[in-house]
């Protein structure tokens, strides 16, 4: 008998967890432990509230601990870690308020998430060195920034650029340092990457690319420089966007197993390796639905679905499976969209694919039709069979980053390019050309054929 | 040996069809046959030249024929009727200023397109009665609405609505007339009809729904009222939006067989019934992907598809197959969009399906994130299998009418609600919210079981 179900952290996959157990079993106890004072919140949020788009903090988190218990029925401890579980006993030790207890459950779902990567560099503990994270630490940020009029930002990655339109919207003077030799490394290709530097730079930014952090640079205990492999620069406020890792120390201590991306082991119930814990969210490993492997891939969508499956199989055992992931993300730079799914060419070329690709750009509406504008597209393919292996979209309008909906169910259904052209994708003068850009795509790949 | 293709139609379809054939066969003559004065002519774009958003005339169309022939080698020749078709003797006989002749073919492609359905009721031959029909007559039109000051339309599908756009961007008062009890009876719902609705009236359209036009009442030969069943209502001018109608009347004197929904049949091909005649475009029936069987739902997109297969096949044997259509239409009345893709409930109960429906009503973008607006979403599934049939979407963001190609694609698939819930759909705050609105309607239809 399920009795009782814990779920450790508050963020997308616990919160989605707990609620769907004590939907599905109500005469269940079900308890959030959640770390910080805070649950269901939303670090997605974090740049648009530091550059003031968002100017309501309290928007950040989507329930109050208060209003989630009545609404969901589900015992929410904030400010309460916790410390280790005893997969033997089930029971997770926490504490809260300098004091220990021991919560017994007969199911754990573990969704700690995901914790900064900080480089190890001298100088990362000077004051006015900010690292992007949990929104409990965003007004902490904000009045760090209040006086700085240089700031530096460390790393490329969708926060970097996200965090990059934040400083710049502040009014700031803006530094970026990304250590690989462009922008968006482990999202798009070289191609795309150089368009959003473009933009990056016709924005102010000072770009620093093939660039690492070798010292952050202090002076009376604060942040007065930062030192890379090729230069000296000064900047008041040092912000890192080095990446996240998943945060499985509470994982690893009880036994669980880690996979061999460094995350959580689960299976397509996201049952671990123990039984009765599950794992969901950014502290799990997922599975690429392209090349079948196993990866980490830290995003809200899927943490959300993965505690549901999470949730709804702790209490009702195999109920839902989650099928894993294609890879698909958005990012945007002021009026810059950025989109992509499935593997880049890099990615498909390191996973063992024959691959052929194109890059075409094509107006976002009908010739004739005023205010349209130009998007680019990157699509991969398999050589042999011609399916489609991953697509990366950049254009001025937001509409060109839902094209990347209709290829990541093209791609999780392993359609060719020759599926796609033949797809039923929508037209009007005034939202696509009659022939959509992603048909063209497709088109240019098939050499001739179509 | 195929040595000569003509192509009879110089829209959508027929253009593709010719520059396809001479691409793949450049020894080959490739002739294009059309009647007006213009060639890859966009009618979609009427109402927009009509209201002004369209400005320059020329942009009516894609190429010129002297263009088009320069840059694809095909030879056309414009203002040129075909009359009759010789299958035995493998000729069009056309007529060109006044003097008839015969031209050769070894491949035939019937891209005549369709024709208006003019309401047969007294008055129709009036002065000042329009029809939107092709390109080559929107300047007639648009001088026939200069002095106009209330302007009756007669129709509220989609170039019914668009045609009252247009008008009151003109500063007209405008008055339609729809005989169902909706607007676009046959894309969408009444649920999300009735939203569209609102917006007509609140643009200030005296809507008249349920009513049928029975005479267009005239004055010194020119209209002074139209009559319904329910009255009789000044206007100066009446634009006919009633619909249009597979234009297969050479088909039909050839022998050419038409199928049951009165466009030429063909196969997948595009072969028609007579050996060596290929149909595409709105002359032709479509396969509808959901139900299998056909239909005759004329818009540019499959036109340009068919155009390509018909081109293709007639040089180079069955090299290509168009795989049919499932619907997917979209339209913008201001800044409300419409789209809709595979069956609408009615059309999926007339088919014989059992169906389960929902409309939810979901933001476009994170909580917090501000300039989000309200997207309405129909979905439309099957009960035993919760196969996804349709889908319905009306926004006020041009992004929304981007959700009808994932769900084109998911439909062609044949995919369910619990697929598409898990399907790996972007995300961003400003984009998107996190439990996208398309996620969230499967949602609903699982009636708890994700």
């Amino acid at each position: 008998m399920v009795e009782r179900v814990v779920v450790i952290g508050g963020g997308a996959a616990g919160a989605s967890a707990a609620s769907r157990a004590k939907k599905l079993k109500p005469s269940a106890e079900v308890v959030l432990i959640e770390a910080t004072n805070m649950i269901t919140h939303g670090p997605c949020a974090i740049p648009y509230y530091i550059g003031g788009i968002v100017k309501d903090r309290s928007l950040l988190v989507t329930y109050t601990p208060e209003v989630f218990e009545r609404e969901r029925g589900v015992k929410v401890f904030t400010s309460t870690v916790a410390r280790e579980v005893d997969v033997d006993k089930r029971v997770v030790v926490v504490e809260r308020g300098g004091r220990s207890y021991e919560v017994k459950w007969d199911r754990l779902v573990l969704a700690t998430g995901a914790v900064p990567s900080i480089p190890r560099v001298p100088g990362v503990n000077l004051g006015n060195v900010h690292v992007v994270r949990h929104p409990a630490y965003a007004e902490e940020m904000l009045q760090g920034l209040a006086k700085a009029s240089k700031v530096a930002i460390i790393g490329g990655s969708y926060l970097g650029l996200e965090m990059a339109e934040a400083l710049l919207r502040m009014g700031k003077k803006v530094l970026l340092v990304e250590m690989e030799s462009q922008l968006l490394p482990k999202a798009v290709d070289r191609e795309l990457a150089e368009l959003v530097s473009k933009e990056v730079l016709a924005k102010g930014v000072e770009l620093h690319l093939s660039e690492h952090l070798e010292e952050v640079v202090g002076k009376n205990g604060v942040v007065s420089a930062i030192a890379t492999n090729n230069g000296v620069y000064d900047a008041d406020v040092v912000v890192l966007a080095t990446g996240v890792k998943p945060n499985v120390g509470i994982a690893m201590r009880a036994g669980v197993r880690l996979g061999v991306t460094g995350a959580v082991e689960v299976n397509e119930y996201m049952e671990t390796s123990t039984e009765g814990v599950y794992a969901a969210g950014d502290v799990a490993e997922k599975v690429h639905r392209v090349t079948g492997k196993r990866v980490w891939i830290p995003l809200a969508p899927s943490a959300n679905k993965e505690g549901q499956v999470a949730g709804a199989n702790a209490v009702s055992g195999r109920a839902l499976r989650f099928p894993g992931v294609v890879g698909t993300a958005v990012t945007k730079f002021f009026e810059l969209y950025i989109a992509r799914t499935g593997l880049s060419e890099k990615e498909a070329i390191e996973s063992g694919f024959k691959v052929a690709s194109a890059v075409i750009k094509a107006r976002t509406k009908a010739h004739y039709y005023p205010s349209h504008s130009e998007v680019v597209i990157k699509m991969v393919v398999e050589t042999s069979t011609g399916r489609i292996l991953g697509v990366q979209v950049i254009g001025w309008e937001e509409a060109v980053a839902r094209y990347i909906d209709a290829v990541a169910i093209a791609i999780e259904r392993g359609m060719t390019i020759e599926d796609l052209f033949f797809s039923d994708l929508g037209y009007h003068p005034a939202v696509a050309p009659v022939w959509h850009p992603l048909i063209v795509a497709a088109r240019v790949l098939s050499r001739g054929r179509f």
